[in-house]
């Protein structure tokens, strides 16, 4: 085990607004996203993807890109990254007043082509100006790469592809790059050989672990990345987002579980474990169904008892 | 971590005919539970917990134990304990042809005067005769500890506690001790401290990790306890079972989670995965709910969009 002492504070990236409601059904208001983002700062988390600059026709969800960017007070040292799949989409997001940006590849060839409509290198290529231009303005980068533990076309992925596609991102300019197992399908000993094999390319205090709880799996994996010395995770408030391969299953893993497991483990992330709960009821009952988070569940629980 | 390899074979105790079925509040005839407990045999689980000999009165999900144990066809190499309060319990299990019983204690005071209405040190008292009657009768004896990390109403429960009441079961001729988070409470740091503590009296291959999901947890304290050299876990089919002190929170862990879990690290159980699934899918139809796995529940959402 990683010696968690001596590295004890992790940063939770806050994907739900973006990542999470992209994937859900419900079209939510832009006042409504406002507020969430809102509340999830006040609860301590410092990082916040907002939204996406991509085609409304394409993401209705994240139509309100701009309106929603320019609505919300934003914290001191707190990132607000938006998600920008080209330079049409960069623009879009400096005219909103956006300071941080992230990037999307695929470590799996069938899901890039299928995903974002282009073989890896051409995504590669095409975020070459992205990086440019963001780099003139002054405007950080964070690098997504899908598919980390298997795709939904083509399986297992190996981690050397991984580990390319990751070195790319970091070489490009990515100041982190954030791994994800987009069909949960990942356990603790291929997250273990996931991240021994990029760390060849790119440091650990770079990598972020990206984990989605279709298999009931995000948490352990959370945990053994823990272990092997990663300290920035991605989550989303309520668990929102399901899989877009299999409706009616978990997307990505509820920040409140992972807050839950790395204060029992001793780990520190100036998060207020309650408010996050809150968030999480605000926007569950905001777009109609329960909270996908078990402290949420166990909330609404005690509620029902008193 | 522990060596895997050298120790791959993982046993699993399912206790979800007993433990979870006794905290659903539909009551399932027993011909249903038959087929659920035949299922989980021919799926390969080798320890499947049928039900409990306690008064009918205080536990009605359990008045059909005689003749629930009597209609199963038993399979060679398969154990099929019953829970056993006390030498009445122990004696009407005998006359229904049980050869394992298992004993239920508490590493809380408060939670043993409410649950079984006496002290720690009664309890211990009371098992005394009923081990000499097992001995006797040659039936082996699995003993419960409950509240191992955290009790609902004391709050932390000390690994020394826990060990105390551990270590006087196994020198009560118990063969295993299964140490329970009853209200799900724990995580790995937690996990790592009592099975240290525990294993100064009990040796490893005699203790049993047996985890709640409440808080979403309890696949990373296995893992944590398969870390630690544990080899035995129980868990219940489908997730079967709520927290009687959450209602509508998750109870105990799905025993398809764990499979997936410790299959994807490299352990063996002996268990076709798939056919857990669907004894995991025939009994959640049968209480008329959604299996609480997430396999289950990513088998229901693949049928869904084929």
């Amino acid at each position: 085990m990683s010696d968690f002492a001596t590295k004890p504070f992790v940063k939770l990236v806050e994907v739900g607004p973006r990542d999470g409601l992209q994937n859900e059904k419900v079209t939510v208001p832009t006042e409504t996203k406002r507020r969430l983002v809102e509340m999830l700062g006040e609860a301590g988390l410092n990082a916040i993807e907002v939204t996406a600059f991509v085609s409304p026709d394409r993401v209705p969800q994240m139509a309100d890109n701009a309106a929603l960017m320019t609505s919300i007070q934003r914290r001191p040292g707190v990132a607000y990254p938006v998600l920008v799949p080209n330079l049409r989409g960069l623009e879009a997001a400096l005219a909103a007043g956006v300071t941080e940006i992230a990037v999307f590849g695929s470590a799996s060839e069938s899901f890039s082509h299928k995903n974002i409509n282009c073989s890896i290198s051409e995504s590669l290529a095409r975020f070459e100006p992205v990086m440019r231009a963001a780099e003139q303005a002054h405007v950080k980068v964070r690098g997504y790469v899908s598919c980390v533990l298997g795709c939904p076309y083509e399986g297992i992925v190996a981690p050397d592809k991984v580990a390319t596609v990751a070195r790319n991102l970091y070489e490009l300019g990515c100041y982190e790059i954030s791994l994800g197992d987009t069909i949960g399908i990942g356990t603790p000993r291929g997250t273990h050989q996931l991240f021994d094999a990029v760390a060849k390319y790119v440091p650990r205090d770079r990598l972020a672990g990206h984990f989605h709880d279709t298999y009931g799996q995000a948490l352990v994996n959370i945990y053994a990345a823990l272990c092997e010395g990663i300290r920035t995770f991605d989550s989303s408030v309520a668990g929102l987002g399901g899989c877009p391969y299999a409706p009616g299953a978990s997307g990505n893993v509820a920040t409140e579980d992972v807050i839950y497991l790395l204060h029992g483990v001793g780990m520190e992330t100036g998060i207020d474990l309650g408010k996050v709960i809150d968030a999480g009821l605000f926007i569950s009952t905001a777009i109609g169904r329960k909270p996908a988070s078990k402290l949420g569940l166990a909330r609404l629980a005690k509620a029902n008892c008193a």
